[in-house]
């Protein structure tokens, strides 16, 4: 491994994309008649095809979780510290995917790629894609990998209802399911947040309903309110304190709308970095699969019921300041789990960054995360072992 | 009393307008050589001129605080509810006075008014006010109006912190200070929602740097943004989930950006009418006038430092589900209060509204603001009596 890249990293990893021309129906009625996802891949795929560990992408994220695309890259992957060998999602033991969602603008078929039956941007004109839907296209990936079952599911957020999502449409092909920071269904607040986003956006007049990219230009200005309004909601109301404080950018101040407090500095800076690398109409579709999963509507609600069918581990984990998809919201899916009498392991951990805290490497999250692999790893050995006998 | 108003309104009210040539000195720097305040009046003044209540309004509030303008209109003022006969602010025993601050859009001078000097509409160029702006501005209509000293000053959230600064500022000017979901200044988090809200309006191409007046036009998009955002902030979590919670317009999702859910509804009628009966340009300075205050700040941050100087009695009231300004940003008073000797009374009241908790008449809430007025009322009287001997 070249010096300025970790002993415990992945290394340079390079992105793969699989075709698929098996036409996909969405939950919205329509269906993708042919699409590719981008996927990246870490550690190895063992003998049994058995120790596949799937990664479910938040709203904001993408397929590289961990390592690197080149030698000179100032970032790794967006979970690289949870991710490598000897890491809590162990490498040398996982073999770990990562795809980019259906709609996203990481490279998967989305609003920013070419639309085969059109030869245009799709921009607009791609359709509302799911939870559901992405758990499908996850399922179609997995067979092309060649893998039936995965060792286990893991994601934070949006991520989270993925993992949620696959233990009850596909019980059978995952052992385990980590959560985090999650929810069975969004709350009245986190919605109107969504929506307000999704008005700043539409509201800009770059937007032209979506089909910016046809007028050559970005909704810059909506995608970078919508931005730095999350960002407020994905701190805790304590670590923005701890961070900025009411500390100013001059000695007094400036009677005028330039900046004054640093923390307005942060966010406009945020608002701005994001438009570089994220797309509006990606943005806009990630927030109404958010709205729209709801996996207990179908039962009245009784989250228990449609729980069920799930044959996995499960593991769910919180932290204390996360106020966006907050402590109680995982308790309602561990309720729901116990009440189904399922095996269900759930740490609530104490942690300052909010909703932001499942991207750090927290000792007692990452020690949960760990202790719960390595019971799915153990149990893959002795599945193993069992079978040679 | 006309059977439409009720017999403890305070009936039909008629704005009166102070106009001032006495130049005002602004925290800024610059100075507003003449100036207009609009402001109603409910009750009588006694003879003492010793029972006036001054009502302090908060960002989107105006000098329209009780009763009605004319016989058909829907509504009566703001805080309608606690001002009236009877009421917990009671016109049968005090003079209520309520202005509509500088920089307001309710009629007092501010960036919708005409500048005498140019005679434009002052737009972009009506200078940033403060809190400490303010408080001057009121003691001068105080001034004008023969009052000395004003029996009590009362005010919710950004209205509070006018309260506040009045108790250091003009110490023999009050007997009582009530302060309602208030806070000694704003948290890092409140500064960025202010800042989204700012960025909201100033990124809407209709806000030509503020002199949309000029150009015809209104940024009625930005506001309404600013608005709906401001709208999440001022509920709790738990009032919009039960107000709303995932009720849906159509019996199944839209998979489009119209509306599915009702709160989406709610929050873009609330945006949509707050821009045809505010200002832009005032939403924005409103917001800098919060942002701005701290009196703390000239004593290294020792609120107890800057309040020895206070004289009056204060009330202390904060809503349990507030997180704008939660109860704990009404206890940094309470105890800097108490560690400075001064008398004062608190109530944590359990309320469900959030933020908008201290527009509802709430029985403690209501009891708490009764009794303490009743007890400066009492004081009155004693005084009077004092004085007659």
């Amino acid at each position: 491994m070249p010096d300025n890249i970790p002993a415990d990293s992945v290394g340079i990893v390079v992105p793969q994309v699989a075709h698929f021309e098996q036409a996909l129906s969405l939950s919205c009625g329509t269906e993708l008649a042919q699409y590719d996802l981008i996927y990246e891949t870490y550690g190895s795929l063992n003998a049994e095809r058995s120790n596949a560990i799937l990664i479910c992408h938040a709203l904001s994220g993408d397929h590289h979780a961990a390592g690197y695309h080149a030698m000179d890259d100032k970032k790794p992957g967006w979970w690289d510290n949870a991710i490598g060998p000897g890491k809590p999602i162990d490498t040398s033991r996982f073999y770990v995917i990562c795809l980019n969602n259906l709609g996203g603008c990481g490279g998967s078929t989305g609003p920013t790629t070419v639309n085969p039956e059109t030869n245009q941007v799709w921009g607009a004109d791609f359709p509302i894609v799911t939870v559901e839907d992405w758990v499908e296209s996850q399922a179609r990936l997995a067979d092309k990998l060649g893998i039936d079952t995965f060792a286990a599911i893991v994601g934070g957020s949006l991520g989270g209802m993925q993992v949620l999502q696959w233990s009850i449409r596909y019980p059978d092909r995952l052992k385990s399911a980590v959560i985090i920071a999650s929810a069975p269904k969004l709350s009245t607040q986190n919605i109107a947040f969504n929506e307000v986003a999704r008005q700043s956006i539409s509201r800009d007049p770059e937007f032209h309903q979506g089909d910016y990219h046809a007028q050559q230009t970005l909704p810059r200005n909506g995608l970078g309110l919508a931005r730095m309004l999350g960002h407020i909601t994905y701190l805790s109301t304590d670590s923005l304190g701890e961070k900025f404080g009411r500390t100013m950018r001059h000695d007094k101040y400036q009677y005028n709308y330039d900046i004054d407090f640093e923390v307005e500095s942060y966010l406009r800076y945020q608002g701005e970095a994001f438009t570089k690398r994220f797309d509006a109409n990606t943005y806009m579709l990630m927030t109404k699969a958010l709205d729209y999963f709801d996996p207990a509507a179908k039962a009245d609600g009784d989250l228990a019921k449609v729980l069920a069918v799930a044959k996995c581990d499960f593991l769910l984990v919180s932290f204390s300041t996360d106020w966006r998809f907050s402590p109680e919201r995982s308790e309602e899916i561990v309720d729901a789990l116990v009440k189904a009498g399922k095996h269900v392991s759930y740490a609530r951990v104490e942690a300052s960054q909010g909703h932001d805290a499942f991207l750090f490497p927290l000792p007692r999250y990452m020690a949960a995360l760990s202790g719960f692999l390595n019971r799915t790893h153990n149990t893959l050995l002795s599945s193993k072992n069992k079978g040679a006998n």
